[in-house]
């Protein structure tokens, strides 16, 4: 696992033994006890807000929620409460409904009217394992969810904070973020694509939700404007990079270790980053983002060090 | 257009011209102000939730919304906030949410997987129009720019009422409600259902989002508890009847008047209240669930002649 260093990042301390101070951050123990955090939570807002429903419905919810997703999104929302020196069990609710959010939007999309794709995270897609009725109504039931786990009354946050994150959310996810870019990529089948349209996709159909997770991270944990807009320079960086990195994996990545298949951009004649600029300017362009989205965290010192470390995660993910 | 009389509800005053006091209450000139105030805010809405996007997401969100539906549930929400002593234009976000969130239903539920359905409120539906992924994520946005709207700080309400309103919504139309009702609906296809699972159906599938109208309208206008009781009473009534009525319209209904088409329930063999009990006594028992649904409203004297007057429309409806 790739750990972040900060000693070049601050000037060594005058320390009485004349160390330079030096602070490793392992990424893996961090993840494996956030994504035990989220995937509890999840399973209690499954519950929370199925009951009284029928089997198939939740089972559906649950079958796709918890497939043992990266938890990238909820993670980057901890993260970023925990950099503005916020306590990240606060965070969880927001966390939460955007891991239901980026779920629902891969239901729907695996659909067979617009990706049709049989396997996601190494198993069959919803409509497979259940069928396409269930699936369509399984990601309108994640997608609702997400928005009442967000309603519910928090004692610990105030209400406007709540309907900021709302806001935040429900506004990254909709017709001016995710969804207009799952339209742009639909329409974009078949014709070419430049570099700079594909990257106002990819900011939409990917960007504008992990920036929403970082944003409301932020806002949770009591960020200052400063902090907030710093935050959301890193995770436009790291949204494209991810998009980057994903089109690269799609190229050579191996579709054991993704749970979902390899090549299909290419055969599909898609506007990829590698198609448009090449295999190894991709990787550079990957690398230039991840290092400036760390240089986005300047000022969070090492409260900011998962973020970092998160950013190289991005680059390096094998999946 | 049916009108609704008070004289029997409230003893004769002693006027000096000896004249029995009798409000009766027109209900077409209510519905049209209030469905031209809706109409105008949806209008606002859909431009809100959609800039920066390209054309047609917000195409396919206004087709489907601006269709010339009934406005049944925001004029429900609007009327409730009246009955209660509310400012009714508080209340138009959330009545506009209401209308988008039964129009995505809708879109979905015609989807080929789910009803598949050609013809809606008299034209293609929103799938024949466009195709089926516009029609899939044009349904997401319509659910998604609900829950913005929602979201919107609005300096006349309290956060706490906004928090409120949300809950109630997101409440009815998620899993432990609308969907719920949805996957019953699909999984009874070719299953006899007996009259109690029909009822627990449509109390889920149409009566949890007539319920939120009514009950997100009460909590803009500030109602009390007892009110906001008084006022679920009532909504579950026309619930169940606005079904019945639905039945019956599917039995003897005339498709021009309906923009759809009539016979279909008994075609796919669905179990509906003429087939469990009858024309004759489905036409009574929806009489009757209108009587109580008014018997409801009697705490609130005139100010509830507009609901009064809905519960009769839903009755004697035609379409």
């Amino acid at each position: 696992m790739k750990t972040a260093l900060w000693k070049n990042r601050f000037p060594p301390m005058k320390a009485g033994r004349d160390m330079t101070v030096s602070v490793a951050f392992d990424l893996k123990p961090y993840l494996d006890e956030k994504r035990a955090l989220v995937d509890e939570s999840l399973k209690v807002y499954i519950e929370q807000t199925t009951p009284g429903a029928g089997g198939r419905i939740s089972e559906a919810m649950a079958y796709s929620l918890m497939a043992g997703g990266k938890r990238l999104r909820p993670i980057l929302c901890l993260a970023a409460c925990e950099a503005v020196g916020g306590n990240c069990r606060l965070a969880l609710p927001a966390a939460g409904a955007l891991e239901m959010i980026h779920t629902y939007s891969l239901v729907h999309d695996d659909l067979p009217a617009m990706d049709n794709d049989d396997m996601r995270r190494g198993r069959p897609t919803c409509h497979k394992a259940f069928d396409e009725a269930t699936a369509v109504l399984a990601g309108d039931a994640l997608l609702t969810s997400a928005f009442h786990i967000l309603s519910k009354a928090d004692t610990r946050l105030s209400p406007e904070v709540q309907m900021e994150v709302l806001g935040v959310v429900s506004r990254a996810s909709g017709a001016m973020g995710m969804i207009e870019g799952q339209m742009r990529d639909i329409l974009a089948e078949g014709h070419p694509l430049t570099l700079d349209a594909l990257k106002a996709l990819h900011a939409l159909k990917t960007g504008a939700l992990i920036g929403a997770s970082v944003e409301s991270g932020a806002v949770v944990g009591g960020a200052s404007q400063h902090e907030r807009h710093a935050l959301l320079t890193y995770a436009e960086k790291i949204g494209l990079a991810f998009q980057v990195v994903d089109d690269i994996l799609n190229v050579e990545g191996d579709p054991l270790v993704m749970g979902k298949g390899v090549g299909t951009d290419e055969a599909l004649n898609k506007a990829t980053y590698p198609a448009l600029m090449g295999l190894e300017p991709s990787r550079r362009y990957a690398q230039t983002l991840t290092d400036e989205a760390i240089s986005a965290l300047f000022p969070f010192a090492e409260q900011a060090a998962p973020l970092e470390a998160l950013a190289q995660y991005v680059l390096t993910r094998k999946r």
